[in-house]
């Protein structure tokens, strides 16, 4: 039996919630676990229909993106994926979708403005869109270099990954972690509900100014916050 | 036995139709039913998800916050509650959901214009949106002062919360009430579809009127009024 | 047994498509069937929930607003139906609905214009808006001038009712109906589908031109002409 | 037995794919597949509701519009697939929708811009939609004459059909095609969602540019190039 049997079936039913959550169509997304103290992670393969999609047919991956147990190609995207387990030590799970609300902000080249409470239970800042990387960064190393260009996006707007925990690429969409693959997942799920309650809001009133700091604050710390009161402790 | 559960019963059974109506993700609602003879109201635990949630869950509380029975932490929304349940006296349940064009109303801090009948079968007066608090107000005791807030909004606009069982909190989301967890439920999905369609008809047309005074009693009356014909007696 | 079970069932299993269908929520809607030789018709009760309704608590009605048959209260729209039925003598079923973007329209006061073949495969018409009636109308015998209402705007617009099988009532809803309760239905959500589609096209394209004429004369007539080829003949 | 048997079911399956995809509603729709060997294609007959649809009910057509086997009506658009299998000779199957957003950019005559990488996976041009046709073709024959326009919009703008596997007709609707039925169906799938994203994308921001040429060249290489890496090979 395979000793990454756990990690593989994690990894499974992360990625069958994509289209249960109405993520994904198609082959459009794809999850990945990492198992920290092995220093891999399991993905999906690549082009799999979530219909057929086994367990047995999870790929795993070291971080130098040698694939050590599967039959399948991973995911296109795994080098992204890599690169961020390499670079972000907390992270255990990574979700990439083409959702629609968080593709058309991403298309629109606009980062999503926090609006209102919902947004500011799982992050205080506005969430980031990329722009585009240069035409020499995609001829070259293109899905590792997505993975830098997070980096730097994040870098460039002075965010911190733990709390920040989802990002768009312009034209391209959202990748979402957290410290599982279900929670990587769910942040999916949130970011694209507070993709659409934003674009509503603004078609309704397109001068609806940001969530004052006090709510900002009070929302994220009663739900994160060393004093948080929410949810069972 | 517990000498509460039937009041339990009836608030797991009002919280269960909020994912079946579509009107939350994950745990963002909460509802909670009263009995007004033992003065205690049993209310959804904090951040337990739908799908997992029992009724032996339900946490029973008195309106001074007190937890009377249940193993775990209330909604982070109690407070609300039971200040709700202390100032108006003829509601039995209170409904409070994330759902998406009643959000998006919310973060466009506007009223929701009473634009047809469907709105004026329920309420004859726009859905009020309540502006955000200060930021004293929101550093103290927040989800009691939010209690505050929407009463000092129907005292402000002269609001009767038997007649209007709605209101946005602006930047955050609707509360609802009625004489039953269930009608208040109800009253969840009605302004969720009220929303949508407000939204919508000025989409459509930007300077889309009012509903006219004499529809608006019209249609409030023959369901609501004295002489009242709608439904079974 | 009763003289009119089989109407009952007709009227019951048309009633039956408005949730299926995704146009009512709760009690937003009715539709009735009528019986031309024995001059009655069929009708859902006032405020039944589609979950509990059951053929026999269909109302058997005639065309004076005489109950003949049924324990419950029939729906409030019901001398709105009767007035239809006896002014317009080959229609045998009539559909009401609060569907969300046919509200949106009429709530906008405005006509659906006709842009494209899915339109005229149904009719050649923009679908028309009738506006609110007079005070006095309104508060007179509401439910049977809304009828007249209906009636008047066709005469004004020069209409056909078996050619243009549905109307908005201004700040209200849809009316639709057909030689059968199911047709009637069966028009409630091809309204539906067309007022979505008509508000996508114009936030696309606020110019977008109508259908020209010769499109609309060919896909109207290759399903409805003496010479169609639509459908098993 | 028939010797079309599998061609049947093969067209059946990807017709029933039409409503469980969303794209269709009643008889909005029809998909074909071709047997090129034999010469013949199978299609849905004329205004079958899919509810009630049987694999034998499938009409078997030669590319003179003849009908080879079959009890029923051919769809009413059946010229425009047999033009299209004659002059396209590398293409397996046929997919024609009313689905909501492609139809509503039909109706804008508008061209679909490229905006993102979903789009880019999938073909590098805008998906292009046809004028509407001279009066006099449309009182001609009206089918034929359609898969003319569709060959002559292509030949206009200067699109491969190989490559670009979809088209609107202005006013109309979408015509997509692949090398099989099932193809056929998924890219209508994948049209209706590069609708809808396009269609938001614009909304947020009305002067989001189109996807840069490297993007692109780099998505959809990697998913259609000689070196391609997407899915399993």
């Amino acid at each position: 039996m395979s000793e990454f049997k756990a990690l593989k079936e994690e990894c499974y039913e992360a990625n069958m919630q994509l289209p249960k959550l109405d993520l994904v169509v198609y082959t459009f997304g794809n999850v990945s676990a990492v198992d920290r103290e092995k220093g891999v992670f399991a993905i999906k393969p690549s082009g799999v229909p979530y219909e057929v999609l086994k367990p047995e047919d999870i790929v795993i991956m070291d971080f130098d993106n040698n694939v050590l147990e599967g039959n399948m190609r991973p995911s296109s995207d795994t080098k992204t994926h890599a690169f961020l387990y390499k670079s972000w030590e907390t992270i255990g799970g990574i979700s990439h979708t083409h959702a629609t609300y968080s593709v058309a902000w991403a298309q629109a080249q606009r980062d999503i403005p926090i609006m209102g409470t919902t947004h500011a239970d799982h992050l205080t800042e506005d969430i980031p869109c990329s722009m585009p990387m240069s035409d020499e960064l995609i001829q070259g190393d293109y899905e590792y270099n997505t993975g830098h260009q997070i980096l730097d996006c994040f870098a460039e707007k002075n965010l911190d990954y733990k709390e920040v925990e989802m990002v768009l690429l312009g034209n391209h969409g959202p990748f979402t972690w957290g410290k599982t693959a279900a929670k990587a997942v769910y942040n999916s799920k949130v970011l694209e509900e507070l993709a659409k309650m934003a674009y509503l809001s603004l078609q309704i009133n397109p001068n609806a100014p940001r969530l004052k700091d006090a709510l900002i604050k009070k929302h994220y710390e009663r739900k994160h916050g060393p004093n948080s009161y929410y949810g069972q402790s």
